[in-house]
């Protein structure tokens, strides 16, 4: 299996379709039916206390899996998320970074699903696990944020 | 079963404990094992397109199970979500409120399990589903955020 | 929404299509978008101590949810599940039969989305709750078990 | 991390608190918070056309993060699963062997989470994933199927 979309390409897209949050992100390492994702922790991804909120995980993961699959079928604007499930584990450390593990265990003409483990930088336990079905639209056609 | 706190009650405990995102949340109804609340919906929840995000209504729905559980036990700021699944079904009206109409299904001594139906006000299909558990701490101790 | 498929038509179904597990269900109500199924509970579906396993729960509510979206969309054995969540909540009372009630929360073209809520007979709260996903195949075509 | 129970001592567990299933189960390997078991398929797990059904797939998985969790922490016949999610990705190879391949993910004194991979013998490809939480009693207390 190849690339259809290398780590500039998938950056350029993030830019381009989702101007509000591309720069929570940060593209780690694609690779055929995987990639990394870091979550730039700011003050808005925050809990009192510091730790890393739960939509702010949900966030990272969905990114995740979507740009995992975007790098295998290209630029899709209207891939959308059906299913998520989610085990939050651990706490996560306050105010660090978030790394996101992503894995595609099916990338199927309508239906892409994900796997993801979640971690502070510098840590080895994970603190979330998820995973996510993203249904594909017929067409595949040109990009369309 | 008895309320340990009302409406104006969690309203108070949410502005306490989260004054970065208690703006989002307006509590409509509290009863006994069930609640309802709005996302009062602004641009940062928006797609483009006009379209909620997934994780606002991640957020929406974790807030929601969270005060329908602090309703019944009294405030317990460390109650911690270990547990999600959403099914998002269709996509919400642009820019518009969503209701998240929540039920308890279980309030044991360290699980309480819940369940969530997702409408954009105004519209009758759910546009998600979400199933949470949070994990109440033994000591049920003092409000701690 | 009109059935396609009545309670004897969907019994008459049942048999045909799954002759191993037809006994272990009983189909008790059928409306649209929605369904009852009572498990059947002998020796086979207990653990040691007589309450009833975990599998043969996911198999009840397996069954609810295909029986729920054959009732809407007519005779289709190819459609197949591609998400489960279930909650276990609660012990089910020794050697009793579960009732499963079974909503439909979405019925698309390609997906059906519905949520059960199983209970033990005679008991008011739930002993499970389980969301599920069934893929619709494209054709739509005539019955193949 | 070690193993408080060995193979063989799962093994014995099995056939002692699960007559009514052991048989359908293999432990292939065991290793500190990792496991692989193996659904030796019958005809009773298959449904008509010879792919192995939805259950038996969850009784697997189900059993295999039981026994990851048991061999970490002794034999506990209280432990209970609170949570499943599951993804099914691909039709399994009729009347073939799926092996489960599990590792956990957290251990805590009261909840473990674990993750699965499905697998028919000889494909590369996953059929299913899986993800369980199990409740661990409080007491710990000895072995009570």
């Amino acid at each position: 299996m190849q690339l259809k979309m290398d780590k500039p390409a998938l950056e350029a897209f993030l830019v381009e379709a989702f101007p509000q949050v591309c720069d929570d992100f940060a593209i780690e390492e694609v690779a055929p039916m995987a990639l990394k994702v870091r979550l730039v922790v700011t003050d808005k991804h925050l809990r009192p206390g510091g730790t890393v909120s739960g939509p702010s995980m949900f966030a990272l993961a969905d990114v995740a899996v979507y740009l995992a699959t975007l790098a295998m079928i290209g630029p899709q604007g209207l891939a959308v998320t059906t299913n998520i499930s989610m085990d939050f584990m651990r706490k996560p450390a306050a105010a660090t970074d978030l790394i996101c593990d992503t894995r595609l265990l099916k990338l199927g003409r309508s239906l892409s699903v994900g796997e993801c483990l979640l971690y502070s930088v510098g840590q080895e336990a994970p603190v979330a696990r998820a995973s996510m079905t993203y249904a594909i639209p017929p067409a595949r056609a040109a990009h369309q944020p």
